[in-house]
């Protein structure tokens, strides 16, 4: 399983299967069949069937999936058995908005600093984390064997914020900046590109309109 | 070109042309080839063309494209030429964060109302919106040509506040809360779920690691 490459596509599709399976554990139900899966998740049997094939089926043939240990692999699958250490860069509406939501922590996502350049902001909390001035970044991560940051300032000072977080061992940035960053091979990001999500839905509107 | 259906792949990449088309046009360049174009965003240009293809293709054999024509008409495409009025459904961090965001109202998207369960909120205004009660939402949107809702409010509450939403007339849901919605035929739904996000990165550390 490890030689194996898995695509993006099947990827991203693991933590909507994550999250219905912790909801159907959550109701107390045991075992369900892809069929079962299927209709709830509004895909096909048969997808459901070949992606988790990608990491060696997980089915037991006529009885349906275990719920508990189907949603306990496909969690270990997406690494959240392992815990991961995060920062904020940018403490604006969206980065204190990210630096409260509990639910990341429930994941494994551990918030451990956040860090702005307006001085009015300076020493102000967070769930008990202080905003810390941008020229503090470099040694708080040098220091604090920070796994991710997440980008939410302005694109104008995205790409050198990149530049440092990488610089100083960052494997990994969440950007909310709307912009594309360029990184060295080996380090993750994902983009969030709220502006993207909006105009799609502009343009699905105007196309329903017609 | 009205009667052809433009795949959601091609629909998505659109506003990543977008800002790249705008990026040019800000920076003063009038044209631009396919080539040049695809090494900035790092896509084929058959892809470019390809994609382009299927709006007419806006392309002058051997001249490049004209940067401000492209940009306008890509904006076209996306409805950006339109204005969108649109609520958000939940006054938290994230709901605060989106309507304090100006970036959306250049693009067309007009920000006129906020609506929350929390009394402690009602009254207090976000760029000079008054944070309302839930219960005012319905009747609010009858009123007020409203076209998009901004849905942040946890998932436990979104269903029942999607139902509500399109049975007052909304024709597109910006879905945040974690939750998938069913919605009539004919309703745009656009879903930016964060905690998946954040888990496909989950995923690509650990990877990466291996």
């Amino acid at each position: 399983m490890e030689d194996k490459e898995i695509s993006q596509a099947v990827i991203g599709r693991l933590p909507r299967y994550f999250r219905y399976l912790g909801e159907l554990k959550d109701a107390g139900i045991e075992r369900i069949s892809s069929q079962d899966l299927s209709e709830l998740m509004k895909v096909t049997a048969s997808q459901i069937r070949q992606d988790f094939n990608n990491f060696g089926g997980f089915g037991q043939q006529g009885y349906g999936y275990n719920v508990e240990y189907l949603y306990n692999e496909v969690g270990k699958i997406l690494g959240l058995d392992q815990q991961h250490r995060f920062i904020i860069v940018g403490a604006g509406n969206l980065g204190r908005a990210l630096g409260n939501y509990i639910n990341f922590e429930k994941r494994g996502f551990i918030f451990c600093g956040i860090f702005d350049q307006n001085p009015d902001l300076f020493g102000k909390e967070i769930r008990g984390i202080k905003i810390r001035p941008m020229e503090e970044m470099e040694a708080f991560i040098r220091k604090n064997d920070v796994d991710i940051a997440v980008l939410t300032i302005p694109k104008s000072g995205a790409i050198a914020a990149a530049e440092k977080l990488v610089k100083n061992g960052i494997k990994a940035i969440w950007n909310f900046a709307h912009v594309d960053l360029n990184v060295p091979e080996g380090i993750q990001v994902e983009n969030v590109h709220l502006s993207d999500s909006l105009m799609k839905l502009s343009y699905n509107i105007s196309k329903a309109r017609e």
